[in-house]
């Protein structure tokens, strides 16, 4: 097979995780005979920087002409307290979401043996959690009309959904609950917001579709209790935007495995395959970051090639370099860290 | 002093563990020489059912005219599912907040600890953590216009704020900080939301007022991973009412103190005091239900009151009954649980 696939490394420990990952997938590509040809692309500060736009028209024509989209991350703390800012890196994030059409936003939370002491949730209570967040990702009040009123005195966002976004969004969870163990969590705040009971009433008459999948509707603020008492309760959840943004990252946290997270954000056609974590400024350039969730997102991405035995092969060596030590600062036992090149290096070579 | 304290015991376990906080007052009230009237009102599903109205005018009036409210829980599960009922108890809620205007929302989290090892965290996490929310009640998302377009294909919900509304939350939350250990969290999605934009802007500007307060700026999706992470890096955290609601939640899980945690909601005059569990309907009639985060909420509306000696009379004789193991089921030992109502009266009693 002959993949393209755009390459945006981004800004802080971006550039350095995404070599790693690129190591790895060449690794698979020559044992599998597939030919890759990377296409990097500028995003993030670095486009700013570059030429004053995070998501530059190049670097979208890339994107949309590629089979997929490796991404490392993005956002500089020189943005963050800066609320006058007129171009930040974030809306490179938001204007790539959603000009690739990429609605759906998977967010797997899982635990390794090896890591599960790391969690700062009690063994009993995280063993076994295994569970994935499909979260709406180009709609809501992320994308809604926004501004000011009363010369800046008052400030309006807007949550706007449409049946048709509910739908496809769902459909991708009723799916993904086929074929795990049939169980989806509609997460909503139908009590208060009439977004909310649009999703609601929309799932409630999806059921008869999918009549093996068993659905529960639940108020966002029961499940971000519920996933700090019992995650493993948990199996397939959708839900909206800023919801999921909230939800997906508490929910990172509990399998103390947060640096080894990847994800997934799918559209009709392409998919942008990136870790959850973000730039960590402070350990940029210094070759000590963790390139696990990367190349774990590079799995992903093969999943949807459909080339199940390369991602398997991915998850496989990433296994055992955590089950030989082989791993950077955050996971290693005091003085045996790795660089985060000698990661790389050992993946690919062991793969 | 004489009080006049409006009484509203609400739907499920709401009126048992009611019954138990009027029982520590009374006792409070004969032990300090204050006279308490209390003023029995309808709300929620019992209201509904009575007089169709989960709010009704008389007990608007008798609320206003108190003053305080001390309020159980309202809730039944027959309104969850059902996204086409007219009148739900939680809009009983929302307009007694509205036209009490209590527009603060002061959620403490705190450790008991006799009880940490029930946090599904681990000990070195949670230990020490004594932290307060204080969510912004009668605005935002919950009281913007919201409807359907489309014939109902498209829903829509607004989030609204103005610079007042902002300042005057962000006050309490400075004078809290001032009194506690001068560190204030500003909880925001600025790097989206214009609404979050105007809250950092305004209290960034606050900041000069109270010089000695040290105040970050944290976005909401990183506040909910670093409660569960590390919940004692926090003292008084500031947000608006989604986000607080999500984050308020989320918080009181992580004590293990869930069934124990009180909270107030406080306008220009007039405060409501409430436990954060439900209405918990399996529960209801059993006498079964642990009182003790009605009655701390009680000891907060003394506090208000500033009878600091009363409050801490409370205080002290929950912590005796925590140490001396006269609790519910939900806390006892096996074998060893008292009644709702007992232990009630062991609290009158000890007092
Ligand atoms: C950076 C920010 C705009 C973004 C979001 O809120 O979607 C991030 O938090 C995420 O979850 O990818
Ligand atoms: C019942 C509901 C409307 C309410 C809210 O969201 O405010 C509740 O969750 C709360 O936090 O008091």
């Amino acid at each position: 097979m002959e993949l393209n696939i755009a390459l945006l490394a981004g800004d802080g420990i971006g550039p350095e995780v995404i070599a790693q990952a690129v190591k790895v997938c060449d690794a698979v590509a020559e044992k599998y005979n597939h030919k890759i040809n990377w296409q990097p692309a500028l995003t993030g500060a670095a486009a700013i920087d570059a030429v004053g736009d995070p998501y530059p028209e190049e670097t979208h024509a890339i994107c949309a002409g590629s089979d997929a989209v490796l991404f490392g991350a993005i956002g500089h703390p020189r943005f963050d307290n800066d609320p006058s800012a007129k171009v930040r890196p974030e809306q490179g994030l938001l204007k790539m979401r959603q000009k690739l059409g990429l609605f759906a936003n998977v967010r797997p939370t899982f635990t390794f043996p090896s890591l599960i002491d790391r969690s700062p949730l009690k063994r009993e209570r995280i063993e076994g959690t295994d569970l994935v967040f499909l979260r709406e990702l180009t709609g809501g009040i992320y994308f809604g009309k926004r501004g000011r009123e009363d010369n800046g005195e008052t400030a309006y966002d807007t949550c706007t959904y449409t049946r048709k976004e509910v739908q496809r969004l769902a459909r991708k969870g009723f799916e993904m609950a086929m074929k795990r163990s049939k169980k989806l969590c509609c997460v909503d705040k139908a009590n208060v917001l009439e977004s909310s009971r649009l999703w609601r009433e929309t799932v409630q008459a999806m059921e008869k579709d999918y009549p093996e999948v068993n659905v529960s509707y639940e108020f966002v603020d029961a499940v971000a209790m519920r996933l700090v008492q019992w995650p493993n309760a948990y199996d397939v959840l959708i839900t909206e935007n800023l919801f999921g943004d909230i939800l997906t990252d508490e929910a990172s946290v509990i399998s103390g495995s947060m640096g080894l997270m990847p994800s997934a954000s799918l559209g009709e056609s392409i998919g942008l395959y990136e870790p959850i974590h973000g730039s960590y400024p402070q350990a940029a350039g210094k070759d000590i970051a963790n390139p696990l969730a990367t190349v774990l997102s590079a799995a992903m991405m093969f999943d949807d090639f459909g080339l199940l035995e390369e991602a398997q092969a991915i998850r496989d060596v990433v296994n055992r370099s955590l089950a030989e030590g082989v791993v950077t600062e955050d996971l290693a036992e005091k003085g045996k860290a790795r660089k985060t090149s000698e990661v790389g290096d050992w993946l690919a070579k062991n793969l």
